[in-house]
């Protein structure tokens, strides 16, 4: 009897089996050894309130099946596993690991980075920068450690600086290490703006760019319904000349961050959905454009090697293309500002 | 020109617009006024850690797309409705409303309340309820005034005692108001008895019935693999002649929800899982079995009006059967002690 | 003993029974009688490629739960409903019903006409038109006797003059009958360009509205990528002085269908994705844009009485407004001309 | 300028471009090199209406984002490929191919065999055998080649013959060739027993073994609602002594492929439904059990080595368990019965 035999017919001898596996030998017979698979395995390290919404709404909406969870506070770390682990029944069986210990994420298709102090009330994204990056040096190499061909999402804010230090620290080609960026302001803008109109957002197109936070880009020119450009109805949309005051729909984006967390203490779902979607992308291998925080160096004439959200396609390779944006001068020149800001913090940063 | 003639053919004139309303005036055309549906709204009362993981659960997988909020902490509620909000690009384009006032919840085919004290470390679930009956009062009558025709589906601890509570205050037929009950302990049960045979959790058939928690009942009798009861190869099975301790999977049930409460506060996945899996079954008139807590007056010998778990399908009217279930005579008197303590409880009452 | 009261607390007497019932009374308690429940609720007529792969996206798709088959072929029929049914373990426990009496389609949120002669390779749209008028009078007034507040989507064709017809027929307001129209052309042209574009097919805008077939218009103007207009970069695209030839991709979207029907027989996978996803709009009350057939009188400078694709926002109650597209003279131009051709169609036709 | 060095910061230089690329090239700016990637490849070879049916289940369900398509018969598979493609904004952008070449299958991870002839009115699934396996000498070697890792799924009748054929054509070992079996059956018989119960069909548990189609097997002892066996109810259910002749479910169970092949043709939803269900379990490597054809030698003492469905644990890596169910000695008999006919049928194939 030789069940290791390539072509082997005969069932594999059940193992030799304590008391404590008697009644799982007599239900089961053996046939093959079981593989670890992790062609879609996705790792959350930090499990706050960010990142429990982004293993969730990657579980709920089954963008994959095999999730790990990384953290140093061991008992919440377990609660949040036991606790989803409890609703696999109705997650299609998911698989949900956890462990202080990296070797956990060994595998992983695409390693979520939630982890680092949490944006207080009235503090800016910059000034968590270097707080971050002492945090991230004891996380970003174990990860591309334990999966060298992965590719790293950051969401820590401030997201556009901190995908850079993970860049550096991973030492990963650039177009695997995506900051989750503007996706989520350009759905919050999107909402808005169907909240004017009266439409579903996901019929209202609107992007914003740039850096993720107070001084981000909407591109105006580009937004439109079915293709309608609101420019072509109201030139001076956006623009202070506009007496409808669109430009508020932005205002509204960049102050509801701080809105929901003074009123809730924390913002969480929609960042959540906003990250499922960029992995879904990634596993799907969807080529479809989402606006995510990338290497702009020659882009819209930015000279320094940071990261700033463009709408980009991603793919199971991460970043393949990004789109080639008609900004306007007032636009470029935020950009530009934008790019000159990072890149004095980051020469001021201990790598 | 008259856009309200039944079978018109005249495009409605335009709104009269102020000044804002110019642009989507010129960008949208009217048809028809808009009705508000409510076929498969679903409100949320409560908008805690497990109010909220219900929320979520229901729009993340697509269970509702129309849902309402209520609390009466102004300022998280309206942080958690924005939140939501911000993803909805990523929910094919649910509704979230939300307020302190019920009318918001009007027409409501389910309104799920999770409002109520949170059970603490070391606090008996019994202890919590006279507290959560004066809650009720405030929750119950409400949502019965604005959607008279909805299934109440009570989450808030102790849900026996409370889902009692609410059918009384409601004044709705028994099988309309229901309790989460041992949906999220089977579910456990699942989980825990699939880790140790190896096995995906939805292939591991195993149900706990009776009162939620501490003193709730496996029926061991009806673990089953593919229809292969785990009994037949071990008759002691659950019992304490049974030298491979599967008891202790129940102990570790019952204990569980203690330990999460004790890791990370509180539990929340789970049950937003388990409750948005009962809302799909009523929702899409299934006619499912699932463990909720419903009047068992008349099974398993009970007498008293009180509210126990057992297997139940469940339909677009709420609790349409009851399996009944050959249960032993140490699992019959188990069911038997809980209805005693609880109708003993219920008589203390101040309702 | 009365389980019969409102708030009754007794389970109601098991019924009478037959020894063909003896099982299930002993398995089941009664608790309460089920009623018919058609919140979402979608018939089907005409079970041929058509409907049936509408029938099987729908329910494979989750957007509805319950369904009805009509057809006058009742082999076929039985044959077709029998093999959704011996899937509905895999679909969440759908219904489905199948009968030659429209009683079986009573309270209908949607019904989905596919019946009527199909196109034939070679044969244009407007031949088959008074024929599939003939066959409407036999089924329209049945759908709306039984389902008076229903919604209805026309998919046979020709399909622009068979809504135009079935409105007349059915005496409901005109934001409730709407065709399927150019959404399936939209998505069409969506996919070519997308592999032109090496994108996905979804990070693609582009409309084609007008008549569904061989005289509809694309709106070169519209088509862009993240809010990039392709005009802004070749403002001759989709014209005969483009070089690049862009115009070839609505060549290819209005001979594919030929094309398809060379191949295959006939056309059905995209179709029924397309009104699968119009009924998923109408369900969840979505208020989001699709190109469907509506009616356009006082659109565009039309005159006519007459239904053709444009832009509209679907909800629960239909086409709720029309997006006002900026087209080009050239256009508009052919808008009217379908407009006209089939007025005079119409015109001649005996409803 | 460099674009290829690991850690590189300047965007690769755009591509040389004819004219023809000349407004996709001002749009979009490379950042890295697409690769093939092909974790949830699946391939389906035969493109016939079962074959469609499978490959339209596995994209509307997205359970893979990556299709292949393989017939002999060009117009046809072209005129599939470009129905899917049409839809696939309404498929979270999945990729389709197809091809009469195997090259298009590379790297799949499972390969779904529905081609053959098929099975006629009367015909019984022993006759087609040779005529089969003759197609799969063309077919099995093919996919193997292409994709050495895959597992195949044979769906062809008679499914059990062929899978054996399968297996001994491919060198795989035997966990990687797995036959749709009875999956199907079992589906059909748990559909009929709710309708008998009133009940969902997922709430009723029951299985067939054994050989697919007229000498298959229900294992009355396990079917059971909520952990109830039916069995207990009417300790004769299934057998000629029970007056409320449930065996007839068995048989309609038999001959309802026959009848719907009779009524429409051919059968193709629900095995679709069923072999999507089936891939889904494969590449969620979700360890859940499900009556699928493999190798039973050594099991419930049947020496040949053949292949019949029993309760089978699937994974990533194919069949990784078998339940050993109890059955009775009829039970038994039956499949060693089947086992015999089929080591005949098998002794006389030239393969």
């Amino acid at each position: 009897m030789n069940g290791a035999s390539k072509n082997g017919t005969s069932p594999p001898a059940p193992a030799a089996a304590g008391p404590a596996k008697r009644l799982s030998v007599q239900l089961l017979s053996p046939v093959t050894e079981r593989v670890p698979r992790s062609e879609s395995k996705v790792t959350v390290v930090g499990v706050g309130q960010v990142g429990m919404a982004c293993a969730f709404s990657l579980l709920s909406q089954n963008v994959t099946s095999d999730l790990a969870l990384v953290d140093m506070v061991e008992d919440k770390l377990k609660g949040e596993m036991m606790d989803l682990q409890h609703g696999s029944t109705f997650l299609k069986n998911a698989t949900v690991t956890a462990s202080t210990d990296y070797a956990t994420t060994a595998g992983s298709r695409i390693c979520i980075v939630t982890a680092g102090a949490r944006q207080k009330e009235g503090e800016s994204r910059l000034e968590l920068v270097q707080r971050n990056t002492d945090i991230f040096r004891s996380i970003i190499p174990q990860l591309v450690k334990h999966s060298p061909d992965t590719i790293l999402l950051i969401v820590s804010n401030p997201v556009d600086v901190l995908t850079y230090v993970a860049w550096k620290l991973s030492g990963l080609p650039h177009h695997r290490v995506i900051g989750s960026g503007t996706n989520l302001d350009s759905s919050r803008f999107r909402f808005l703006l169907s909240q004017r109109l009266g439409l579903a957002p996901t019929s209202v197109h609107g992007w914003i760019i740039g850096e993720h936070g107070d001084t981000s880009v909407p591109v105006w020119s580009g937004v439109n319904v079915a293709g309608v450009r609101l420019r072509d109805i109201d030139p001076e949309i956006g623009s202070s000349a506009d007496d409808e005051k669109w430009s508020e729909v932005h205002h509204q984006v960049v102050s509801s961050a701080y809105e929901i967390i003074r009123l809730k203490g924390y913002t969480s779902w929609a960042i959540g959905l906003s990250v499922s979607a960029l992995c879904q992308s990634i596993i799907r291998n969807s080529h479809d454009v989402s606006a995510v925080s990338t290497l702009v160096r020659g882009h819209h004439g930015i000279d320094h090697e940071v990261f700033l959200s463009l709408p980009s396609i991603l793919g199971g390779g991460g970043v393949e293309q990004i789109v080639r944006q008609r900004l306007t001068e007032e636009e470029t020149s935020k950009l530009q500002q934008s790019a000159g800001t990072m890149a004095k913090v980051q020469a001021g940063l201990r790598l």
